[in-house]
């Protein structure tokens, strides 16, 4: 099978091609932090364009990009408009002759989809109201940095509390296609659509992992490696009200010190963040020894640097072509002194 | 005469000036193509002025400083205010001080005309009210990459179909200026003014070339080499209707795939987009192997890579007195360790 | 008395801690002046977090980071909100893995300190409503190359007129810092308040500066080596009415011709801009010989470069562990390639 040009949804991928971006992230990052910047990405440039506003997501692809020797451009929601004055097909085309490779957040996944189909360069999901896939790959090296003493990553119990979100949807794509046990714990109507537990249940037929959804605290929480919430509030585009989360959701699912307890003595907490401190999680838990978010958020880059060394294309030399275009510019450029 | 500072209307300039930039620029544009990226703008710092969105000049000129070694700052509308606070000469005075060149997209070409004056460096006019020179270099490009067979630029006849928008206006002055047979086909009322016909006219006086302006398609097109259009909405601050839009330019001046027809079998079409399919342009045209658009809009990228290597200033070095500084800094260095 | 992580308040640093930043930053500035650029920020990257919009400060941080081999990534308002959807000590906890160093331009002092309070990183005030501390830095290296002749910093004498802006406090508290005499020519209810003239105090004891405050124009004005002036509408994000302006300030506050022959013959104009030409100062004053404003917004470039690489943590690094690290990542990418 051809290598694919973009990384729109893990599910494309085998577990083997995704463990090998995994191990490229950590190896960059090995680089960086002994002071040893690779500079794979010298002279190309990424667009980065936003539907919405990011901070990690951002931040993290444009210093990923420098770090690498390339260059990111920031287009922030407005500035450009995916299927404004011009069609997000047109768009593609033109980016695709002035950018290396695209990295989109978008509202909606056809978006990025549609995108990526008529660009000719590589695009990134970085984030859709389908999926994240962008945080999984840093959720499952930040995973990796802090397995349990004597567990392989294949043995490990992943527990997501609260919404559905994409980044739990995501979490459960990963953790399948990692071969991990997943368990959603989330009340009736607030759980990972059929559609997606398809995806899950045949990534688990793959891998040998497993996944199961419950409101029951204690079977959830059940030797749980890893205990994982997001927000409560929903799509940027279109949030529920407090009052709304702490009916649904309130006090059953918050992640407590209490709730913790139920999981694995040696069990680490995770969120995405943003998190809305008092509603899904409380600070005991957030800022506890226990607690990786920050980690997690640091691996956002992790990952970037993996899957920008990864997708973007290698600069095409063409040494003859180059020494004569080399002579060619230099004859012009000493006219210009005269 | 002494070389112009700043790149604000092509009328400035000879045919041979402007033919060294577009040399400059295909000579960069086969480096880059062949793995080659020429670091001459190296520490150079490019201020990009908006004051109206723009995805493929901000794309473009951020690309060309990057590949080159340089830097470009985004200054998006709303973030820079020409005018407000502070006045425009004193923003161009500052911004001189803290800069190595700016380019400006302007609402009012007199904000552009006017920075520029008082500007201590290089101004680089990214599209006005009035012209969009960049667009015109780009264009000139794309044509050389695809003359007919057999034939020079200058025996090369170019139809304008539809609104004498700026962008029709900058085709004129290009393609009299190169000595080309320049045609705008459009409805009275909306055909390029007495002014500008008048800079036409001069040019063509210099360099041989001829203009026209005309409502009958048949006068038009025969014989057309290069068929390009625009949108008909007009300007952004000032958009037009679509139902005015199409009682003005519908159905006549629609290009369509029978329009073209009527120009040389050979002859190609452009656009330098965004375009509104439907409006001035069909998808059969648009998307047919005779479209050149998005070569052309590669060219704007290509354009701007000579013309920031013809215009930003060159670093002046003083050896003897940087060896000084040098010195002076790493002691300086040496005392913050203890 | 361990280095300090951040650059909130010149008041937190000794004249010499102060000085020596201010000697790096002359020393840089010859350096790039003579065509040398040292590439000391290589690989860093820094984030410029902007509560509201700023030309120079956005437009110095940037080119100084970029001369010098570094990054800079542009938070603009809006696209960052500190303390919106995650609290401020979470973004800095966050922000502190992805970046190597912050700015941030604030409405309120309290922000940028409880910024630096969680982040890892150094943090920069880039101006609050309670001071301004680059431009400090700036004003000072402006002085000292328009030293009067035979005249040492500590001789000098620095006029500001108007009202109490930040801008005018933190002239007050670097000017008291170095030893020289200040003097502030305002109307009663818009001079410098109490709290902040302790300080004031506070700085002459240690350096044998002295400060005044008054409304007479003689007084304030006789033999001053610079005077200095800033904008009557207060603060950007509540701003007064032109009217009340010149209630309050017109016309004895005006810095116009005349008033500056009440100082010394050889007094120099400063102002930190933007002006509002007519208002604060008339167009005579700001663009004559003696007027040294633009000069003085370089020197925020200037100051900007001392104080980057003055705060800028060094890069680790083990040598060993990155030879290590190289070669796995040079067998990983081998493997990609197959």
């Amino acid at each position: 099978m051809p290598r694919l040009k973009d990384f729109i949804d893990t599910t494309f991928f085998t577990k083997d091609e995704l463990m090998y971006i995994i191990k490229l992230s950590l190896a960059l990052k090995k680089c960086v932090k002994n002071g040893y910047f690779p500079q794979l990405l010298k002279h190309k440039t990424l667009g980065m364009v936003f539907e919405q506003s990011s901070t990690r997501t951002r931040i993290s692809f444009e210093t990923a990009m420098e770090q690498l020797g390339g260059h990111a451009q920031y287009l922030a929601p407005g500035q450009i408009q995916l299927g404004g004055h011009e069609n997000i097909e047109d768009s593609a085309r033109v980016m695709s002759r002035l950018l290396d490779i695209v990295m989109a957040r978008v509202n909606r996944h056809e978006t990025v989809e549609n995108f990526a189909k008529y660009a000719t360069i590589p695009v990134i999901n970085a984030m859709s109201n389908y999926n994240h896939p962008t945080q999984e790959l840093g959720d499952v090296i930040t995973m990796i940095e802090h397995l349990p003493p004597g567990k392989k990553l294949e043995d490990c119990k992943v527990t997501f509390v609260g919404d559905a979100t994409q980044v739990c949807v995501s979490l459960g794509f990963i953790t399948t296609k990692m071969g991990m046990k997943f368990v959603q714990f989330g009340p009736e109507g607030y759980q990972i659509p059929e559609d997606r537990q398809k995806i899950l249940a045949d990534n688990c037929k793959v891998s040998g992992g497993s996944f199961s959804i419950t409101e029951d605290a204690d079977e959830a929480l059940k030797d749980a490696d890893f205990v994982y919430t997001d927000v409560w509030y929903g799509l940027y585009d279109d949030e529920r009200s407090t009052e709304d989360c702490l009916k649904i959701f309130y006090p059953k699912y918050q992640v407590t010190d209490e709730l913790i307890k139920k999981a694995a003595p040696h069990a680490k907490f995770m969120h995405c963040l943003p998190a809305s401190r008092g509603m899904e999680v409380v600070d005991e838990v957030l800022d506890a020894d226990y607690s990786i978010a920050i980690d997690e958020s640091e691996n956002r880059l992790t990952a970037m640097r993996g899957l920008l060394v990864y997708f973007t294309p290698p600069t095409m030399v063409n040494k003859d072509a180059a020494k004569k275009a080399k002579k060619e510019l230099k004859s012009l450029l000493k006219k210009n002194k005269k």
